[in-house]
C-alpha cells in the first residue's frame, strides 16, 4: 500500500476500541461485494480461524454478526437460552449486570448471583446455586470484566457448571485473544467476543463461537436482528456466509481477518498458560486485563 | 492522504453495499476513541446532517446504530410501536415481508396488506384498511423495494395515514439520499435507512430519523441491543453521543460523515422533485431505484 503519513496516528488508551495497526486499517481500502464468492470465501476463512483460535475445530462453529459487543451478547442469550430455559447470571460488574438487563428485555427467566466489583465470582457459590435450583439450564458469566479488569475464574466456573450438567455461556469480550478460551477445556455452549478488543480489529463486528449441536438445537430461535443462525450459517454453501441481509462490512471483515491472521500459534492463549493446566488451587483472582495488557499477552502468543 | 494504488478498485453493481469513493474509505485510516470529545462532536455533526437531509430540523432527531439495515428496521419497529400497538404493514416485496417477520419475532401485533412484487402498494386500499380497523396505530411501508426496484407512492400513503390519524414508519433503505424524504411533507414518525446505500458510506451503520416527541414517548421501550434511545440520545451532553456501550466504529462513522457531507444542497432529494409537489394524480409507480440510479440522482442533487 506504500507509505502513508502518520499525522493521524494516535494511541487509544481505552479498554476498547483499541489502536489498530495501519495494516489492519489499510485492509478497509477495498470495497467488497457481499455476494461475491471471494467475500464468502474470506468470511469462511475468518470463521475457521476463530474456531481454531478457540481450539474448537471438532465441536464448535463461529457465527459472525454486524454490531456491537452488547448486541452479540443479546444474540447469544436470546438464541441459546430457550424461552422455557433459565439462566443463572454471575455478576461482579457492569457487563454482568447488562446480561441480566438483556434477559429482562428479551424475556428469559434468570436469577442473579452478585459479588462486589473488586471480587471475582465464586465457583463454590455457583455450584451451590445450581444445586438449589433444578430449573436453571444455563450459566452466564463475563470472563474479564472490562470495566474493572477483574478476570473471573472461568475454568473453575466451567468445572462446576459441567459437574451440575448445565450449559455455559461466556462473555469473553475483553478476553478472547489474550486469555485461554479453549473450547475443549472449558466446554462452553457458546462464547461471544468482538473484533475490536484483543484481536485488534476495527469495531463493528461481533462473533459467537458455539457448539455445533447447540446451533442445530437453536434453529428458529434466532431473530431477524440477531440473524438467522444455524442451518445456513453452518452450511458450506458460499452464499451461506452471511445469511438474511446482504450485510457485511466487507472491508471491515477483511480488516478483521488481517488482525486475527497474526496469530502464528493458532490459539488464543498465551504460551505461559497453554502448557499448564489451570489448577484451581494455584489460580488466583487477577486484576489484569486492561486491553492493552491483554494485547501484550496476545502479541506474545502470536510471535 | 496522498495517492494510493488503484489495483484494488472495483465497481460493485449490487443494490448495496455499493462502491465507495476512495476519500470515504481513506477516512477509515484513523482510530477514534469512542469517548473522545472529538468523536462525540463528529457524531453530533453526523446526526445534525442526517436530520437536515430529511428537512426535519424543527421536529426530528437522528439516532445512529451499529449494525445492518435489518437490525435498524427491527429497532425502529420495536421502539416506536408500543406492546399494545398494532402495525399495518404494506407488503410488495421481500423487505415488506421482513417487517412482518420482525413483528412476529418481537411480539408486535400486525396485519398485512399485500400486492404482487411488480405492483406498488395502493394508498386507497391502505385507507380502507385503516378505516376498517380502529386498533391499527401505525403503518409501516418500504419506500423503495430494493429487491424489485419498485418505488412505492410514499407521499400518497403518508397522506392517507395522516388523514386517518395513524403514525407512519418508513423503511427508506435504498431511497434515503436519492428520493424525497422530507419529514415535514411526509410527516413520518420514524424513517430508517443505512449508510451503505444512496449515501455511499461503508456498511456497518444504520440510522433512524424520528420525531422528537416519538423518541420521548418511546423512553424505556428500546432494548439493549437496539440501544437505549431517547433521553441520552436526545441530550446534548458530549458523552451522550453513543449511549450504553462504547460502541461506534469511529473510523466508519468518520467515513460516513465524509459520504453524507458531500451534499451541497443539504437535502436528500433531487432538485427536480424538490420544487414540485408530488401530486398524486401525476405520480405514477416507478421502477427506478437500483442503487446506482439512485446514486446518480443523489449526485445530481449534491452538485
Amino acid at each position: 500500500m506504500g507509505t502513508m503519513p502518520d499525522d493521524d496516528e494516535r494511541i487509544l488508551l481505552t479498554p476498547g476500541p483499541l489502536t489498530t495497526s495501519r495494516t489492519v486499517r489499510e485492509a478497509m481500502l477495498r470495497d467488497w461485494g457481499s455476494r461475491d464468492p471471494a467475500f464468502a470465501a474470506m468470511t469462511a476463512r475468518v470463521r475457521r480461524r476463530l474456531v481454531a483460535l478457540a481450539g474448537g475445530e471438532d465441536t464448535h462453529d463461529a457465527v459472525l454478526l454486524q454490531g456491537s459487543g452488547t448486541f452479540g451478547v443479546e444474540a447469544m442469550l436470546g438464541t441459546f437460552v430457550p424461552v422455557d430455559g433459565k439462566v443463572l447470571i454471575l455478576v461482579n460488574g457492569a457487563y454482568g449486570r447488562r446480561m441480566a438487563q438483556i434477559c429482562r428485555a428479551i424475556g428469559r427467566a434468570h436469577t442473579v448471583l452478585e459479588w462486589d466489583e473488586d471480587q471475582p465470582v465464586d465457583p463454590a457459590a455457583t455450584s451451590a446455586a445450581l444445586a438449589a435450583d433444578a430449573g436453571i439450564t444455563h450459566v452466564a458469566v463475563v470472563y474479564s470484566e472490562t470495566t474493572s479488569g477483574i478476570v473471573n475464574p472461568l475454568p473453575e466456573v466451567a468445572g462446576v457448571v459441567a459437574a451440575a450438567g448445565r450449559r455455559l455461556l461466556v462473555d469473553a469480550m475483553s478476553a478472547f485473544g489474550a486469555l485461554p478460551c479453549e473450547a475443549q477445556t472449558l466446554g462452553y455452549e457458546a462464547l461471544v467476543a468482538s473484533a475490536n478488543k484483543c484481536l485488534e480489529g476495527v469495531p463493528g463486528l461481533t462473533f459467537v463461537v458455539a457448539r455445533r449441536t447447540a446451533l442445530a438445537a437453536a434453529a428458529g430461535r434466532a431473530r431477524p436482528g440477531w440473524r438467522r443462525w444455524t442451518g445456513r450459517w453452518t452450511s458450506t454453501r458460499p452464499k451461506a456466509a452471511w445469511p438474511v441481509a446482504p450485510p457485511a462490512t466487507g472491508a471491515t471483515a477483511r480488516s478483521w481477518w488481517k488482525a486475527c491472521g497474526r496469530s502464528a500459534s493458532g490459539r488464543c492463549c498465551p504460551p505461559t498458560s497453554r502448557g499448564r493446566s489451570s489448577s484451581p488451587s494455584t489460580r488466583r483472582p487477577t486484576r489484569a486485563s486492561t486491553s492493552r495488557r491483554s494485547t501484550i499477552a496476545w502479541r506474545s502468543a502470536a510471535t
